[in-house]
């Protein structure tokens, strides 16, 4: 049975989570919060979340476990046949990623967890996420979904890190970085309805406070 | 024909180029700046080099053009088959990716181009860089290659983000980064004596000085 190792409150956790949800695949969640430790790099190389365990070995990497469990595991397909396609909808996942999670992430510190982060930064995620918005818009069709009329990988890093960018620009700057995307807004909307992302964000309300306690104990 | 958007001063340029080269490809070269103006984002959509052109339409990201190259095109193969040997290349490309070079592009504008940046940007850097490099060293395998006995598109990355965050390291904070991966060095050396990254080393020192006057007029 494949294995799930992270803890509930990553985004990228749930990412992965909801694609084993969606294809209704048996699959248990091993608590992992990776970090430096020689056993936590033996399972993730650079101390990340999530990790798949598989019968061959550990993969890493979202980007990786997505596409990996789409090409060995039955159920709803997250990637197109034609290659083409695929690519499109890659592409999307990657410039959520790239230039929506990364740049809002670089201020999580500051958003989420208390600290105080240099200015610097702070423009830096800014500057990006508007950038980063604007290529959303420019790119997604959301026709309801991000890469067309079928669920794919890039509504699933969509959900997890538009939302959570969102905030961000909210928190910090004050800005509604969907202000002039509808159907993004919509889309968002209609996914937080599904039963398997409520069971998820059900999970990680659950796992909260716990993870919060970790960070200010860390701090 | 196969048309490959960007520059030849971009490493991410270079690696697509690289793996047209090595497929024995035919391609045409099609010089882009991509940026911000509406002809360019019509092309990439966060105004980012490379794009491959073909026949469907276009793709970008390299990461997304390289599997597309690969899956589509005849020539020496960039992926295993095996889907978990597969998962293993790309997350070792994915990790170069966002654990090597993405920290070492943070800080170019000083280490290449004259700029002065904040501290903060810059030892975010070098602290990353070296938890980057540690988990190549515990990841890759340099046997020869990134991922083992096979060029496969883990060592295009290699080749083309560790050589370059090399640079930044030396420039910025003085260490070597690769001072305790000999096999990493020494697959730099091998690679750098194949005669397609010759060429593309070639193109890319023609390519420079215009590219250098072009960033002075910006600033």
């Amino acid at each position: 049975m494949l294995k799930l190792y992270g803890f509930a409150v990553s985004n990228y956790y749930n990412m992965v989570k909801l694609a084993l949800l969606e294809k209704d695949l048996p699959f248990e969640e091993v608590p992992f919060y990776a970090g430096q430790s020689p056993e936590a790099l033996a399972i993730s190389p650079r101390g990340k979340v999530p990790v798949l365990g598989t019968p061959q070995g550990f993969v890493n990497e979202t980007a990786v476990i997505l596409p990996y469990i789409d090409d060995t595991q039955p159920g709803v397909k997250l990637l197109p046949a034609d290659p083409f396609q695929r690519a499109r909808v890659l592409a999307l996942a990657k410039e959520i990623e790239l230039y929506i999670e990364l740049p809002a992430r670089a201020s999580f510190g500051e958003a989420f967890f208390g600290m105080v982060l240099p200015e610097a930064i702070k423009e830096k995620t800014r500057a990006e996420l508007l950038l980063g918005f604007a290529a959303l818009k420019r790119h997604g069709a959301f026709a309801p979904y991000v890469a067309g009329s079928e669920f794919s990988m890039a509504d699933i890093y969509f959900l997890y890190s538009v939302d959570v960018a969102c905030e961000v620009g909210q928190i910090l700057f004050g800005i509604d970085l969907l202000a002039d995307m509808p159907e993004a807004k919509a889309l968002l909307e209609r996914l937080h309805q599904w039963p398997n992302v409520q069971r998820i964000a059900a999970d990680k309300d659950a796992a909260m406070p716990a993870f919060l306690a970790m960070i200010a104990a860390k701090q």
